[in-house]
């Protein structure tokens, strides 16, 4: 059995990684940590899990999870996983963080849009960012891997085909994103109490959210050219769920069946991949609950656009699936344990 | 007093109708129609009004209405308006449809996105579509007053100064639209029942929605050029409320000040076109109930492109508001009569 | 014109009134007040009030709000309000508190159920209870109203003719309610963010809620014997709304006739009271925005028992829309001013 | 392996049923049927399940059910399954009905509340109700077993306690439930679209929801006496989740150690059954996707009621997951089969 901990395990991202984990065969959790409820038992806050998961929660200890634990979890705000991790934490450890800081090699890009410093050189450059379901990037000798972002992995892996395949214009894609509230997090805050998010939708980090410069290192890397991408997110009044919709024009003679082929070459063995039929279109609420992507496009022949839809679980296949999913290829287990029948926790 | 008809009173812009004509100092509701509910009274269905609007709908009968109606409004589904119109009720009194049978100039255009005939070309070229916030659309001498669709409005009013003033290129408009499900009208089908929307958001009418031509006619002709857009409308689990984010490549040397007189121009004098201050953008919760559009954008100078983005109220701006302005401008009253202090009947 | 006041005008109930009195036609808003947002102006927070209150956020200040207005509402949570009332203050304007600080008139009840002091008792005696649609509580010469409660409002308006009328037995009464999040007040915390809230349905304060001693107060001093009630509210994913299902005992011998005539005695003169056909029931949306009780019942053969249910809107009817109608009536305009046609901002 | 049909698959329930069953380790779906879907894939309507339940619907056809199936479920509405049910059908397979037609043990009954005629009485006599989680009812000799209610799950779990060990007034029960919109099932109609449902809260049935007799007629018999309940439905703007409010008063001199008592005797072995801290209270969300009922309870010295609340997932231990515990029980087998680690396809 894996000895898996979490830090950061009351959160939306860290309770959905709690669930999915003890529901898995080959792991047994050891250790949880929680800032804000450190002497609580877990199941205190998540009455669904008595008896399954009491585990009384620990004021987050890198050292003593490290020493435990066979693969710890992190699944913290931006700049908390990189002052944690050090070189002895990964000698003696497996990290896997569900957070930002180690997913763009570049640390002035970062500092850029994160607007605080990189993670030290040193302990980046052993980051693989790890898109379970493409395998340039899986997981490989390293002991810190990079879960990508939520609105990333909805995003990338809808464009990946066309854009490996060279099928559209690198400069044409606009990203309009679609969130439920989980996304940002469980922190009290005006602008996510019910009666602000209720009933309305509205657009946010217009130009500047921060997954952008991630979508745009990941599908450069994949296609070998420079990528940009407009990429606006927008608040759902829905709990889980991303959709992506990204359009963009095709270069010429570009066809039906080639846009196909591109979709099935990369993922027809992808058991998490799920491409509907042409014209056909995925809802979110499809995918709550599972690691799967769904997605659907269309070639509109009056635009010469490519529109192509994808949509998750942002807190499974966005969050802790895929992080599951990584500790599987990482532990050499087969990469769909835990993650089949995943119906997390429902909040 | 104005003496008014509504036929298609129960429906969702029919009823909202309702409530604004019946706060409207300068009207009096005459008439009331509805085929699924004649013979009960108004406000057996909407029991916030009793006492208010107690009147017995009537079978649809436009005749009648025409003879005790100086204006009838029709809030039909698409093809009922074009087989109740006539010349001799155009004789008789102002129609103003609050649906899609005298929007397009276009018959073939029609026929294409619609799949059923156009409206006859006699009763077609009277028809005056108009975008109550934009002069060279208002209500002129005709009696027959096409008054714009909900995704249209909002669409049409976000981009209208960037194209008049050849802001963008007009070939890379993606508009990405989000609706509360009143947009989709009040009647029983499984698609909209409240379990199949609630936690979760699809794109639907994919390259194929009925709006599409309708935001390019008017946008054409406000430009004098050809547009063309890629319209993706998506639906929100929310009642009320349409966003519009539209994504367009700027042209070359376009400025940030160049923008903002393009839409100071044009909505220096509207009392119902919201500017918001550079950088911050609406929630469709700010305009709901009222006849408001809300606008704000940004110039990203990464990707060369504007995103512009434009909030409604579906009900009020998207249909019965507007149609109530159209009354206004076409009776000579002040436009603005019966809307300022609006906030239809809550669904 | 009369002058008036809000402080803590930027919490649901403060913006509510915001709205209705900036639509009322007698009055005339010179005074804004609010801890959190002092500096910033009203319509920045509510972009929808744009042109219309631009007013900045004073810092609390009851000396200065005393001084120019001729009515201050004050909108604070338990123990504020006490603090602020002097008697010079009183001296000087009419104070109507939408707070709980002088609604119970024992100031050993307040302390043993709002666990802290009550106001000091030359202040509290002073203060007139309103129930705006009941006679007895109407305010009279005193300058400090105590609005009622949003649970209290519904609960007391839709049980008062069966108690005033001895048709039920008093010690049987079981009141549950059901509201909307509103009702906890705009602050962040855990428990009202949006995935805490959406999608399920709890009890709380079972056995301790607050409005419980204001129930029992106002219908034991309404009915002349001691009433006791078993209170449970229910917090419910929507946004506004508070539906009170009331269940009692029939004392012997009541008919449907008898009850019909305690309600319609009671309520006959009142606009804002809306009997339902007998075996109808209200639905919270139906009074949304308005300053309307709908209230529906059965008396049921099988049980002995009366089912009565009443709905309001918790921020019109519960909070602003009653403290607009107590302002109406301590100044003798028609009661009703600013109210008939009421849609308060909607969140 | 068993193997299982389902008739009526594709509605709430039927589709919760196919999710539970497809993860159930004993059992093979072989036979899916639905009226208004025959001849589509089951994935087809439920894209989460392709590549794992793709099977074409059939028509309804019971005989042929029967004869490749050893269980056959009946998920349809009331009035259907006992037209469908012989002795023929009976002796040829087991039936699980999930509607209310064999529910109920008198006809007189079943015709009053339910306005049509009871099932043939030679049918009706086999039938077994089976409260799986409390021992008299479990399922034995027969084939014909009757699935309990969602409401009445809820409501007589919560109860049964207190009416075995006589410890409450069985003429003072007032039950307050409030559900999800699932429970109203999958058919279109204007009551449960979504934007009549949303944001809002309303009663239903009052004084004749068809639930009552069933809860009265399993609490009579647990507690060999009349019981008799004032039941009141609400509808609450959720997809899942029922909330069972039961306040009854207390017999003299009965403690809060009677009442533990009674609670724990009970349910001390049920998997299913979570009783909660004193003074905590269930909420539906911690319950949605298993079969679990959380209760909570306290007695109120105020008043000398109890006010006892349960929560439940009315798609699975309010029906298709109490109706696989009933088919385990059946087939004897680990009645927490395929039910522990359950979270049915998310609606």
């Amino acid at each position: 059995m894996i000895k898996a901990g979490i830090i950061g395990a009351t959160g939306y991202a860290g309770a959905t990684l709690v669930y999915l984990l003890n529901n898995h065969t080959e792991v047994e959790i050891v250790y949880l940590a929680s800032h804000s409820y450190a002497g609580q038992s877990f199941s205190s806050l998540y009455p669904g899990m008595r008896n399954s998961v009491d585990i009384i929660l620990d004021e987050i200890d890198i050292n003593k999870a490290s020493n435990i634990c066979d693969v710890v979890f992190l699944a913290l705000p931006a700049g908390h996983a990189s002052s944690l991790v050090s070189q002895s934490i990964l000698d003696n450890t497996v990290i896997i963080d569900l957070g930002a800081d180690f997913r763009l090699d570049n640390a002035e890009v970062y500092k850029q849009w994160y607007k605080q410093e990189a993670a030290p050189a040193n302990i980046l450059k052993q980051a693989v960012y790890s898109l379970a379901d493409i395998k340039p990037f899986n997981a490989g000798a390293t002991n810190l891997i990079a879960n990508p972002g939520c609105y990333t992995t909805c995003s990338i892996l809808t464009l990946a085909p066309l854009l490996i395949n060279s099928l559209i214009d690198s400069t044409s894609i606009v990203i309009n994103a679609m969130s439920g509230v989980s996304g940002a997090g469980r922190k009290a805050n005006i602008s996510t109490m019910f009666c602000e998010v209720n009933g309305s939708i509205k657009a946010y980090g217009v130009s500047t959210h921060r997954h952008t410069p991630e979508i745009e290192m990941a599908l450069s890397k994949l296609s070998h050219k420079d990528v940009i991408v407009q990429f606006t997110p927008h608040l759902v009044p829905m709990n889980r769920g991303i959709l992506s919709n990204c359009t963009a024009k095709l270069k010429k003679g570009v066809t039906k069946e080639m846009v196909a082929k591109a979709y099935n070459d990369l993922y027809n063995d992808s058991t998490f991949v799920n491409l509907l039929d042409y014209g056909t279109f995925p809802e979110t609420r499809f995918t709550l609950g599972t690691n799967r992507i769904d997605i659907g496009y269309v070639l509109d022949s009056r635009t010469n656009n490519i529109v192509t839809i994808g949509a998750i679980d942002n807190l499974v296949k966005g969050a802790a699936g895929q992080a599951v999913q990584n500790m599987n290829l990482k532990f050499n287990l087969d990469p769909t344990l835990g993650l089949t029948n995943c119906c997390a926790n429902p909040y």
